[in-house]
């Protein structure tokens, strides 16, 4: 038996249960990537591999990789399997966290009602808690990252597509129906371009995910491009390519500060590929102009600072779902 | 001594402290009126007065009529001041709840760190709890209206301006600053009207308060008239009316839908003036439109409804209010 902390080595001690597990495996499972990394009860990553989706592959064919890719991160993590108690899974929904099934998840076409819960459980032989990836990712940024130690946290990422989890009371937020918020489908014009995710017209999705503004940059004549070359071609100067990342900037503030505006949070963490390849290009004029409109008593004052667990916030957030839900169970066998 | 449950009962006889108080007098302090009640533990209005605000003649000559306004409305209340052990007060913010202090009620004009709190208790004699009128009012319809039995639930109410609050795994959310949500200040148009509640552009109180309604009204061409000559005349089939307020009920339902995409609520309850004034004729469309257009994964079957208590809604609200903050503090006397 292994202990973690005084704390729950005081549990442990007692006999009636076990002490919870020292480290949990995190899987993350992205349109484009898999990851899957070993993550310790004190958010250390011990060990992180990743390899590339191909959902085209389907789900049986995918899910095989994805445990295997998990099997490789706990050879890789220097602990044996008898230490991992407990696997996390992110995703992006629609699923069900209480029956453990990926529905219909858009990144994903083709997999449809997949009981990846029972699956992974049956494949590597331990607890499995699934989670919206996004709720995860708050929860990983929340526990470990830039968010530790606040009440009240929203965590946006701006990736393909747009998502985000809140932290509400300190505790993570589900909603009625237990998939967290849509903080990617909160409008920025009504009338506005057509959201891809939705159908609706104008959110905040349908102009700053990566996809979103690779589509504005080639209407306004960039060509075929990436929002990489959006954010690398303005930094340069090019007056087309700093109109499109202006109004990308722009959307992102107003939606940002009507989400400021609702929750009230206190730090906001932006995290994704948009962002981490933007960096302050992004965040300093969203930050400038959310604190100046946003209805925020405090004058303002909230913090929207860049996520600090970066490539890693899906093994670290799905961990943290795992330690959560069940660090405190019995090892099944 | 009196007692209002068996469970109370219990507190109240094992002599260590008072029972709860039977009742509360609530006092509502809005732009245009005034008004005080006296709600039972099982909210029951027992007595419900109201008179202009006049918040012109400033905060000394406001709060006497407020507190006289109160005294009256425990005279009609059938219960000696014995039987009333607290006061809860709702106003539209910004205040400090924790210090008692409205400090620049745009409402209010003039009234300026007012010490609301410490001058009602000084003349009514009472413990007194201060609470955002919006947040107060979601309280009120969440123990003892629309919203009972509900665990996330959005409060939504739409007169002279726009505000809401909302309640989440069961209990009132006030944000990281203690004033809950702005929701009439998330965005519908990030480029459009101007919005005078905060000084940006195109939020929903823009278009959807009674003031908004009479503006665009008058930019149509239908003169000098109010938000309720708008629904009437719509409802009559007025070509331009129907124009003005199908304008209004999409802005609205594309603001709800942003509300419902972050929030996920089971229900959304809309009250305050323009609601009760249009009915289903507002009702109708939002909810299907929200219905429609809303990502909450339960397929859109989050319900709409209108406010419960009405006119009632502003004083139930605020002996909510003292009940959960001060029910159980012993009488000052």
């Amino acid at each position: 038996m292994h202990t973690v902390t005084g704390a729950t080595a005081a549990t442990g001690a007692d006999g009636a249960r076990p002490a919870p597990p020292l480290a949990a495996l995190g899987l993350d499972i992205g349109g484009t990537k898999l990851a899957a990394g070993v993550v310790d009860a004190e958010g250390r990553v011990l060990s992180f591999t990743v390899t590339s989706t191909n959902p085209e592959e389907g789900p049986e064919r995918g899910l095989e990789r994805l445990f295997g890719l998990g099997r490789k991160a706990v050879a890789e993590s220097g602990l044996g399997w008898e230490r991992i108690g407990i696997v996390g899974i992110g995703s992006g929904g629609p699923l069900d966290t209480t029956r453990g099934v990926l529905i219909a998840p858009p990144h994903l076409p083709g997999w449809r009602n997949v009981p990846i819960v029972a699956l992974a459980e049956e494949a590597l032989g331990l607890p499995v808690a699934l989670e919206n990836d996004a709720t995860a990712a708050a929860a990983g940024e929340h526990r470990f990252g830039a968010g530790a130690g606040t009440r009240h946290m929203v965590y946006l990422t701006i990736s393909t597509g747009v998502g985000g989890g809140t932290v509400i009371e300190g505790k993570l937020y589900r909603g009625a129906s237990g998939n967290g918020g849509e903080l990617g489908h909160v409008t920025v014009d009504c009338a506005g371009r057509h959201c891809r995710g939705c159908g609706r017209k104008g959110c905040l999705e349908a102009y700053v995910s990566g996809t979103s503004i690779a589509e504005r940059a080639q209407e306004a004549g960039m060509g075929a491009v990436t929002a990489a070359d959006v954010v690398a071609a303005a930094r340069a100067g090019d007056p087309v390519a700093t109109t499109v990342w202006d109004a990308t900037t722009d959307a992102l503030a107003c939606g940002l500060t009507s989400i400021v505006n609702l929750f009230e949070p206190e730090l906001v963490v932006l995290g994704g590929g948009v962002v981490s390849g933007a960096g302050e290009q992004l965040l300093a004029p969203v930050r400038d102009r959310v604190r100046a409109e946003s209805m925020a008593p405090a004058g303002g004052a909230v913090e929207i600072v860049q996520s600090a667990l970066g490539d890693h916030v899906g093994v670290v957030g799905a961990a943290v779902i795992a330690f959560d839900r069940l660090g405190s169970l019995h090892r099944p066998d």
